[in-house]
């Protein structure tokens, strides 16, 4: 069994996650790699094992070889419900980050069998009590919400095209969302606010009970009922590739809530911490490597480091 | 007498400010004002007054009205070291501040008296134990120190012009420094290095024992030898006028230093937080008017609810 940071809980609670798999050709100004193992469901999963059992959902093509899932075996991921489509290959997508990180190109994006991608939940998954929708088409998101038969913890993430395009259908979502986790800009332009501490709480009066802002290197926001909690980024200094911060981040948020089977404002405070610390694991190499190899002891590492960072004593 | 956020000290260390004292015009999304009291020295001064015996150092023309000179003398500050230059008028500033308050044009700027100010200190000023030389010419800077018979608690600040057209003259002046404050860009110009950790190392290799990062509405970056520590900033949402922002910052944490009489990393980790909570105050206003009539009660709130925002319990 793959290793797991320890939890306070008696066992972890089972955690759904739901996103994309992808093959990623990225370039930043440290290199590039072609055809590494991408999409949400990887980074989250990844993230989320260090916690908690995951039951991840989604679709490969024909080109996905068994080594790829290998890799989510070996951390104790479920399979069950990841589909085979014969009928393509895999999604793919190319870009290319600038000097500073803060913009990326996409240069390349082919839907391939994730364009006929419905996430229908395996017969195992229903009784899941955590589930991760990663930042897929709110439709789709909603479609597996529709399915759970019980009351799960829902977070939610999204992208940029979603606010633009699916406005609506992204609305509805996340009326139904426990936490909704978001990036300042994407925040801006849902909420017409520039100012984050606003953003955060509009979005709120939106309907999600909790939200996060990410503000990518310089930290998060969470904005819950009992009050705000500000959290700077883990130093990062050897940046390599900024993709999958944003799902290693909710990956390991909600695995650590998962794994405590805790959802107040204190958990919540601390699985950031955690979260945090992982996503400065995979940005440090391309791709999954180093958030797959970093090992527990260096994730525990990083939150006791991050602690220091941010005490006042 | 002013009133003062207490302090564990049995008395506060005399505090020794130097810097510019102007007339501003200003600009923002949400108005204008015109000649208003602003300058480095003045923001400085009365963010300090809230913990320490200020002594001011400064020049003003001849058209400065007694009733300034009435606004820093209530909060209790020292004006012995102000000198009145008969032979022109007060440093004249004129800025405007763009939509999101990142950027800032100065649109008319009059050195006035302030081109022959020479920072002579009073007899008086010379036993300062602590001070703080607001963002003047590094030579100007320099001629305090020299005139300092002791070893005092230094705190430098400076502006982007003196890193482009006297560097020479700053990198001398950090070497004497012991804590040196200074914003992002500044610190990315000043080293060569985007990413705020390794640009606030670079920096305590230049000279200075301590180095505070500052990144605006993300907060402040402490680089001490025991160690970092990241401070959010307060969450403003009603910004008005960022003008001295940093002045308010540098002053309330060496004047909190100053009144307690501590420098260790604890010590100064106390003091950004006090500091941050001033600056939050002096923006939600224009010029000195909020930062000026906050009191002790407002700025412990803040405190508090600093600590609170940072909390991982």
């Amino acid at each position: 069994m793959a290793d797991r940071i320890p939890s306070d809980a008696p066992s972890p609670a089972p955690l759904l996650v739901v996103g994309s798999v992808a093959f990623d050709n990225v370039i930043t100004p440290f290199g590039q790699k072609e055809r590494i193992l991408g999409g949400a469901a990887s980074y989250c999963s990844l993230a989320a094992s260090y916690f908690a059992q995951v039951r991840m959902v989604g679709v490969i093509g024909n080109d996905f070889g068994d080594e790829h899932l290998e890799r989510l075996r070996s951390r104790g991921i479920d399979l069950e419900g990841v589909q085979l489509d014969e009928s393509g290959p895999t999604f793919f997508w190319k870009g290319k980050y600038h000097e500073n990180f803060n913009r990326r190109d996409t240069l390349d994006i082919q839907l391939n069998v994730f364009e006929n991608f419905r996430p229908d939940l395996p017969e195992s998954y229903l009784d899941s009590e955590y589930v991760l929708l990663g930042n897929i088409h709110p439709a789709l998101q909603m479609h597996v919400l529709d399915q759970m038969p019980g009351d799960p913890f829902v977070l939610a993430d999204t992208i940029d095209l979603w606010i633009e395009v699916e406005r609506k259908a992204l609305l509805d979502l996340i009326k139904k969302v426990s936490l909704f986790v978001i990036n300042d800009s994407e925040a801006e332009e849902l909420t017409g606010e520039k100012n984050v501490i606003l953003a955060g709480r509009k979005l709120r009066q939106m309907g999600p009970e909790t939200v996060i802002v990410k503000k990518g290197e310089h930290g998060a926001v969470l904005f819950h009922e009992d009050g705000l909690f500000a959290l700077p980024a883990y130093p990062v200094t050897d940046l390599r590739d900024p993709t999958g911060a944003g799902d290693s981040f909710a990956g390991a948020l909600i695995g650590r809530l998962a794994s405590r089977r805790r959802t107040d404002f204190a958990a919540i405070k601390e699985a950031m911490i955690h979260a945090t610390c992982v996503a400065s694991l995979t940005v440090e190499e391309f791709g999954c490597d180093r958030l797959e190899s970093a090992g527990v002891e260096t994730i525990a590492e990083r939150a006791e480091s991050l602690l220091r960072l941010i005490s006042p004593e």
